[in-house]
């Protein structure tokens, strides 16, 4: 049979996002199943399963990528840590390489999300862009002319811990106060309705909330949920304005669940934006919307296993 | 004769710096002169006198960089405007390559003390890397994979408009408040002093000074110095931090005039890098002093000739 296809794998904390991409970037047959915690013989397994239940013969395949949710080491596709699966010291590639006879490439998700919008996405036709995910966290993939950019260890594109309010009192998990993600994931701006409430402020808003719930009663004009979606937009705003300044990327590509929201968190991010670039940069520079979703993953993964190949 | 020489020009506002660069990044010889004012043409022909006055004959040349204090099209290696020099509208490279007969690579000053640093300076043996030149202004040199990273329309590296402090009440020659360079540069911490001296400010300092001054001053322990330096080391390891969760790259090198000060600005930068950074990349990034001072231009230069011909 004639080699044709990638396999994309997206390997979440929850689920297992698996498809399988033409050289073109679409999306031939995709699967999702549950993530084993903890168990990495039977994950490799899983993916072997799926990828046979994809009606694509393993035959077809000309190689494997996979974004996993933590720091790979990209030398060799080996992982020290991934808590969110619960893997310690595991060497990714080469034992997948071993249960596929296939090539396999690995890298971290956020990285593959952002290759998957540039391929086939928001960022179509350019060739450097940052792709913010805006979730439990805040992550970003740095793609320089059409490649990854890693940097030292790997740690390129961890925006989420961008200095951001060094005076604030909200402690990010890594210790430091006034990450950018201590002001504008889904758990920062609960925490920060969460706060407000408990000063007595009035809201529709309950402290038994979600993200989506504060959007739902920004809509209906109430005054605390438009602040806390304000005040996001003016650090992710002034955040994006700062790494412009050493990057100017052709675009910036904001996705992840709490995009969802579309343009009433896009507006105000675009407005402070503007306000803190310089004119040039302010002019030039486009934030859009992520439009790929959740297949952004497995596509990007496609990608990773197809120039894995060509080079 | 055989060609094994590259040439490199450092065209600045005051002076123009020539230096012939062997293939392993060692100057031959260099030469400076007066940089002639709004006259295109003179100072073309001035490169080539310099050129012959070398020692070194053109025969000897495989290819000619030069960097220019201002955005450069690198596409086709013409300038709109270069305000220091009185310059507009000129196709520099195809114009330098009908002088020399020899192929001409034309991009940023910044950007060229970056790769001659990289190769010859503090930067050696490393592939990321963030060049910043504090003097009258900021700016940057950002190499990615051992090459500069232009960005759209060559605007990344434009960190003297990175929004550092948007509350504040100094406006940068780019129209926007509280861009880095008006916290940063010699300018701004001449500014900066002036000001507390009219607020009634004791200080060694009187009103007309240079920057030089304040780091004397400072070395005596005059308060309002010492204050004014944490405030520029401040902002710039904040800066840093910023940019670093973006990029990660090996090392940050710190040059201009005003890193003649050496460690009386680079220890309370690196202080405050660190304190603002996520612990990783405070651990694994490296901040330290340009090494070769006047010369990064042209040797950078040098490296623009022999990647251009090598490419």
């Amino acid at each position: 049979m004639e080699k044709k296809y990638y396999l994309g794998i997206d390997l979440g904390g929850t689920n297992i996002k698996l498809g399988v991409i033409d050289q073109f970037g679409k999306i031939i047959a995709k699967l999702e199943a549950a993530t084993p915690q903890g168990d990495y013989q039977k994950t490799l397994n899983l993916f072997v399963e799926l990828a046979g239940q994809t009606g694509i013969s393993l035959d077809e395949l000309i190689s494997v990528g996979i974004g996993v949710p933590g720091f790979v080491n990209v030398e060799d596709g080996s992982i020290a840590s991934l808590v969110n699966v619960g893997w310690e010291n595991v060497q990714l590639k080469a034992d997948m390489e071993k249960k596929f006879s296939l090539p396999v490439y690995v890298d971290n998700d956020a990285n593959l999300a952002a290759l998957g919008e540039m391929w086939q996405g928001a960022g179509k036709g350019v060739s450097n862009l940052v792709c913010v995910t805006i979730g439990t966290g805040v992550g970003s993939g740095v793609i320089i002319n059409a490649q990854i950019h890693h940097g030292k260890n790997a740690m390129a594109g961890e925006i989420g811990h961008l200095p951001i309010n060094p005076r604030s009192t909200y402690r990010c998990n890594c210790g430091k106060y006034g990450c950018l993600e201590t002001e504008v994931s889904a758990t920062a701006m609960i925490n920060h309705v969460k706060k407000a409430l408990e000063e007595g402020r009035e809201s529709l808003l309950t402290r038994d909330l979600t993200a989506k719930e504060i959007f739902m009663a920004a809509e209906q004009k109430d005054r605390l949920a438009l602040e806390i979606i304000d005040n996001a937009a003016h650090y992710l705003g002034l955040a994006l304005a700062q790494i412009t300044t050493a990057l100017a990327p052709d675009k910036i590509v904001i996705g992840g669940g709490v995009s969802k929201a579309q343009e009433l968190l896009l507006q105000p991010i675009r407005r402070y934006f503007q306000e803190f670039s310089t004119f040039r940069l302010a002019e030039q520079t486009e934030l859009v919307l992520a439009e790929l979703g959740n297949d952004a993953g497995i596509i990007g993964a496609g990608l990773l296993a197809k120039t894995g190949e060509e080079t």
